[in-house]
């Protein structure tokens, strides 16, 4: 257990709970945006909303080099042995392989890209790491649904992440629409923190990156939630961005269109944010999930 | 085995294949729209695409004692020992109820509406009976997928259905939106007729009504029709209506919104096209999935 105090306590108590957030949305002063590339209007949508998403933010002829990389990883036929990839449930189908700022140069410049790293920094008021990167493949046809969480409360309990200072970036690789199981959240919920119930099994994270079962929200938080909020679903074509707070409730339903929905997705933290020990007080989980060795400031490309 | 010719054979072939339709979709005289409900504008659209929907069609109001009808059979606490009652995978929640028709005097007279046995009849050119009816509960939270399928390939292999000339009518019990696992139609797939690979087990609905695995169409054959067609979701208010070609390829992700998804299902057949020996060559289903006994003309109400 973190000797840190905790200020966002979970899978403790016997029943759910939910809290106003303590900490700030967007770090340091919102004024300041000269030579910065959000808009004051754009960091209070984000503070208001907890997401800000750009449709067609990388356009195709930029993304192409980092599309057939990922076509090349798919192709290997060891890639299921490499411990920082994930199967779907039941399956030797791949569904995340993490890691890849650190095990692949191509996708690391993506990654690196100065404007993503521009606008994380602006939101969370300091330089920046990456706590954790994935390749996330949905396929068509039977691809999983994903069910409603904070990204931060696993981070938190898990990992150890103390404040909430990160932010996730998704760069889609495939058309999102509305009927292929895309990214749902819950604007505004990011102000909100809900408390699991349900204690935290040594090394869940072999499981739950296939299925949570653990750091799931309840029903009743659910409802009030979605009914002060709403539910949105950012589109757009291949290369559209979406960033989203760290706490924002989000998930996704399944697919069962022909087409897959890809992204990779990778978290900024701050460095003034670094991991301590787990507040689950189960020991670390691995680096490629949740990085503790080189939380250096990232520097664009 | 039926002793009628079999139009359009299935689960008989070790590859699937795909054939041009040789049914009309619509019957009988489309300009002799005289005094009948649908214009002919709607018919041509219905012909074409395969389906009409019309949002609000029922009231609040009109709808109210049919809701308070479906809460006071969900409460019924010998429900899930009916047989006509199919509970979801792997527990006791209701998903399905059927043959509430027969069973239930106040949902038989939602089905027996004046305006919806006009416009399958018209659409059918001839009287048309209730081949099955159902209520589908798809709950919030955690409602399952239905993967793609047309209900005539297995109504034809499973029930002896001989052609295509019937009718399925979904009448929505609660908002159908983006996020909760709406009804997806593949518009013009209903010209497209798709014979599916396996053979059907003996008394295969008693998995099947709660998940397909024969009769279950190749990925190849759904990428072209949703690359010809597309991918169309009717949604709207409670009260809304949509009415749908037999052999329209159709289905609906899963559900992790808190937002239920409710329907009353029923399909009209032509008297003309009455069931004969299922074409599977299997003993026929029960009665309350495709029904065989009361196949008189339904009276409008």
């Amino acid at each position: 257990m973190s000797i840190m105090e905790d200020l966002y306590p979970s899978r403790q108590a016997e029943t759910p709970s939910i809290s106003e957030r303590p900490d700030p949305v967007v770090y340091g002063d919102m004024a300041a945006i000269s030579g910065k590339p959000l808009s004051l209007a754009e960091l209070q949508f984000y503070e208001e909303h907890g997401y800000l998403d750009f449709a067609g933010f990388f356009s195709e002829a930029e993304l192409r080099p980092y599309q057939e990389e990922l076509t090349r990883l798919w192709e290997r036929d060891d890639i299921t042995t490499w411990p920082e990839v994930i199967t779907e449930p039941g399956s030797d189908e791949v569904r995340s392989i993490f890691y890849i700022h650190q095990s692949n140069d191509v996708l690391r410049r993506l990654l690196c890209d100065r404007r993503l790293v521009a606008i994380v920094s602006q939101l969370l008021g300091s330089e920046v790491y990456i706590h954790q990167s994935r390749i996330n493949y949905k396929r068509g046809f039977d691809g999983k649904e994903f069910y409603w969480h904070s990204d931060f409360e696993t981070w938190h309990i898990e990992d150890g992440m103390p404040r909430m200072r990160a932010i996730s970036c998704s760069i889609s690789l495939t058309e999102n629409n509305e009927h292929n199981g895309p990214l749902m959240v819950i604007p505004g919920s990011h102000m909100t923190y809900v408390s699991c119930v349900g204690q935290t099994p040594e090394e869940h994270y072999k499981d739950s990156l296939k299925k949570q079962e653990y750091g799931v929200p309840d029903h009743q938080s659910m409802n009030l939630l979605v009914a002060a909020n709403g539910i949105v679903t950012p589109r757009g074509p291949a290369g559209s961005v979406t960033f989203f707070d760290c706490n924002i409730m989000h998930g996704s339903n399944s697919n069962i269109t022909p087409w897959a929905r890809s992204n990779i997705f990778c978290v900024y933290n701050s460095v003034d944010n670094v991991l301590v020990e787990p507040f689950g007080g189960q020991k670390p989980r691995p680096d490629f999930i949740a990085t503790r060795q080189d939380v250096s400031p990232l520097q664009p490309a």
